[in-house]
């Protein structure tokens, strides 16, 4: 339904059993948009291109605030800015209650937009000559992934762990990526182990508020089994952190600041 | 780090190229969280069970409303209510632009809790008669993968789509799951497509929200190539809806309301 591509080109250095290669990988983007209903500023949204409207209206549509096409008045949606608004027919009551339930209860969607980006501008880029090899990165997503039985039982469980200079340290699995990230450094914080010189390691994808958490820990290294995004990427370079995706067997990807892997020992 | 299970077994039909048993499979547990920093409700968040604590001061650090192990005054948990009280050592200050934030932008984690529960109790359970055949669900699933090439390429997109008893006919790829659905169902809104004999095709998890989306659309039957939770097949019997998981290949399960499927025409 959407013609805008929803993914960029990026280079990276490919790493597959002892061979290195710069390799060009397809990463995927996303945008922010913010809505405002009625005049109002109601939320503002991570997302990829195409389908705005579509978004805005299946947005409200679930939220209970509009029932049928008809209650929409008007949408104006300005693109380059990522600004829609949307009037509609009738007076929308409800909005104090959708108001209170998100500040009680968290909308799902990924915390976004300026807020979400003065939140990383704020950020001091993190500081360690904490240094890693790729034999370490492959022993250590090993290990997770023979602790990952719950994902391998239900298919629903993402985990997060920290890993020094020699073994994983702390572990957790949530249903929620963000929560296993936040297990994880509310451990160290409460244990008084500091990161910085240690590495984040994931199952589930690198979204840009892990990259933020992440930074806000000083933990100078992620690696994933999955993807990072354009904006993870672009605030990684910003901030300090090297990212390593697809880290699976013997392979895997560094977008970010390799200065931080050591290559050549395996 | 947590002994406490992340799912519970559950009874579901098993379908495995023309062969159909009853099999038991694990299905993850989530369970609503609910903050109160200081004496204020903060938020709620729906998390797997244990390092709560850890979760909290996780999520509070990385909302940057603490810093450090000394600013945490104390922390009393209530496991059976899902009840969280911490009160930190300073005053909290930035606690309103905190809300102020998350009513504009999200949080990031899952709607949630109390309120999370009520939006369900309050949906009618889905009227419908309609019933889709397993060849039609198999050929849908090749459909969306063949088309799913943004995830191939990135490994990061989700995709949504909504089919009727012959093709698919809307389709959104997106980084988030929710966003993707939120797509679809807006664009049904806008066209004035109605999902009551129709069924809902995912990429990804069958999360709570996911479920009650769909069930505020009318949709009765909702397919993933991935698990649905617990909490989504407790709402999902009692809303009506079928939720067939881990529909991959030439297999798949039927985990609530199977009346819906024929299993016979193949």
């Amino acid at each position: 339904m959407s013609g805008e591509p929803l993914y960029i080109k990026r280079k990276t250095i490919f790493y597959d059993k002892g061979n290195i290669e710069d390799k060009e990988v397809a990463v995927v983007t996303e945008k922010p948009l913010t809505i405002y209903l009625n005049h109002n500023e109601l939320a503002t949204l991570i997302c990829s291109p195409g389908g705005i409207p579509e978004l805005t209206i299946g947005f409200l549509f679930s939220e209970g605030l509009i029932q049928q096409r008809s209650d929409i008045e008007d949408i104006r949606y300005r693109e380059d800015e990522g600004l829609l608004w949307i009037e509609t027919t009738n007076h929308v009551n409800r909005t104090d209650n959708f108001l209170r339930r998100h500040i009680a209860s968290c909308c799902g969607k990924g915390r976004a937009g300026l807020y979400f980006i003065n939140d990383a501008r704020q950020l001091q880029p993190v500081v360690s000559d904490w240094r890693l090899s790729v034999a370490l990165i492959i022993a250590f997503m090993a290990e997770l992934e023979k602790r990952a039985e719950s994902f391998r039982l239900t298919g629903g469980v993402h985990s997060a762990a920290l890993a020094d200079e020699s073994q994983i340290i702390i572990h957790f699995e949530d249903i929620g990526r963000h929560n296993a990230v936040d297990k994880v450094l509310g451990y160290a914080l409460l244990n008084e182990i500091y990161p910085h010189n240690k590495c984040l390691l994931l199952s589930g994808r690198i979204a840009s508020e892990i990259l933020i958490k992440a930074a806000r820990g000083k933990i100078p290294v992620i690696i994933s089994r999955a993807a990072p995004t354009e904006l993870t990427l672009e605030l990684a370079e910003e901030l300090g952190l090297c990212i390593v995706g697809f880290a699976r067997g013997e392979r895997l990807n560094i977008y970010t600041h390799p200065e931080r892997i050591i290559l050549n020992q395996v």
